[in-house]
């Protein structure tokens, strides 16, 4: 691509490695920000140089924050003894925005893989068996994807915990909102397995 | 949304703001920058502030660029009496992928307009006029979008170079590998009417 001078064009390569952008959004994009000088580039410099020096993994739980310690694990208000675990950052988010979860959590950053060559000492289980020692957990959350691997993963872990403390996972059935015909056959199973009295 | 800190809030805000990207995609790209620092964070960081800083618009064509005159009004290898009118940089831009013009550009900024407000001043059309005289044009090639506004603008134009040197505009018809089927009846009764003997 000609045409846009060196350091702009590097920009868009940049930009195109983004998930969601390709090259023709990011060249979009670049020039909104340079027409947005004020408003948009400049202070998205701002934030992107702080978070490249700020930004960290919680060493307790995994999320990404700013401290050593996150938000969560430094709030005194949230319940210990109660511990979620999910598979990514972007997971531990979305049960944030859910706003109903008052406990601690645990990012795995993954799950078992034996393709991917992802072992217990890969994930990190020995490290949470400490946590959930250490910390007088009574409850474990799995809230792992419901895909073969975060099943996998979460039966690993509950066989692991099993008499250390309680093990729950969230329920599988039918999503708010959702419409039976535009549902799976496994979620409809699972719905009706899970049925409730009334 | 709660969960992460502050900083990281307010980049994912501003990410969320470029086009193609919405509050979602935004936090999937800060989460994947952030494991990917050394690789995208840290550079992108970079690019972002050379840009802020160093971006401006060619005083001659309107090209974005880092210098006063921009590469291509720069360059002397590229035939100057010929100017290409385009309506944006991004336009600008493909016309470059495309490289098969050598000569000039133009960029207008926009369209005539009279619900925007935009008139031949604030068009810089006077500009333009300008610059036609003062580089010995001898042709205008309008490249403006096959819009209403764009097509206004372009006869608007064309009427005010009348005289002083050609004016020539894109060929409209079928675009390479398109099929009829899929043309709108506005392409094709273009495409028809500029037949062409084989």
């Amino acid at each position: 691509m000609s045409g846009s001078a060196r350091g702009i064009e590097n920009l868009i390569e940049l930009m195109a490695k983004l998930p969601g952008l390709g090259p023709r959004s990011a060249r979009r994009a670049v020039l909104y920000l340079i027409r947005k000088r004020a408003l948009l580039l400049v202070p998205l410099a701002d934030a992107i140089s702080e978070v490249a020096t700020t930004a960290r993994e919680c060493v307790n739980c995994g999320n990404i924050c700013t401290s050593e310690i996150c938000d969560i694990c430094a709030n005194n208000k949230r319940a210990n003894g109660t511990i979620c675990i999910v598979e990514s950052v972007a997971d531990l988010w979305a049960m944030e925005r859910a706003n109903v979860f008052k406990g601690r959590y645990h990012v795995l950053g993954g799950t078992l893989s034996a393709l991917d060559a992802m072992g217990p000492d890969e994930l990190g289980i020995p490290r949470l068996l400490a946590r959930v020692q250490n910390e007088d957990t009574t409850e474990v959350i799995l809230a792992l994807n419901a895909t073969v691997d975060g099943q996998t993963t979460a039966h690993y872990i509950a066989d692991e915990l099993r008499g250390r403390c309680a093990v729950t996972s969230l329920a599988q059935g039918v999503p708010i909102g959702g419409e039976l015909d535009y549902l799976d056959d496994g979620t409809i199973t699972a719905a009706l397995k899970a049925r409730k009295t009334l």
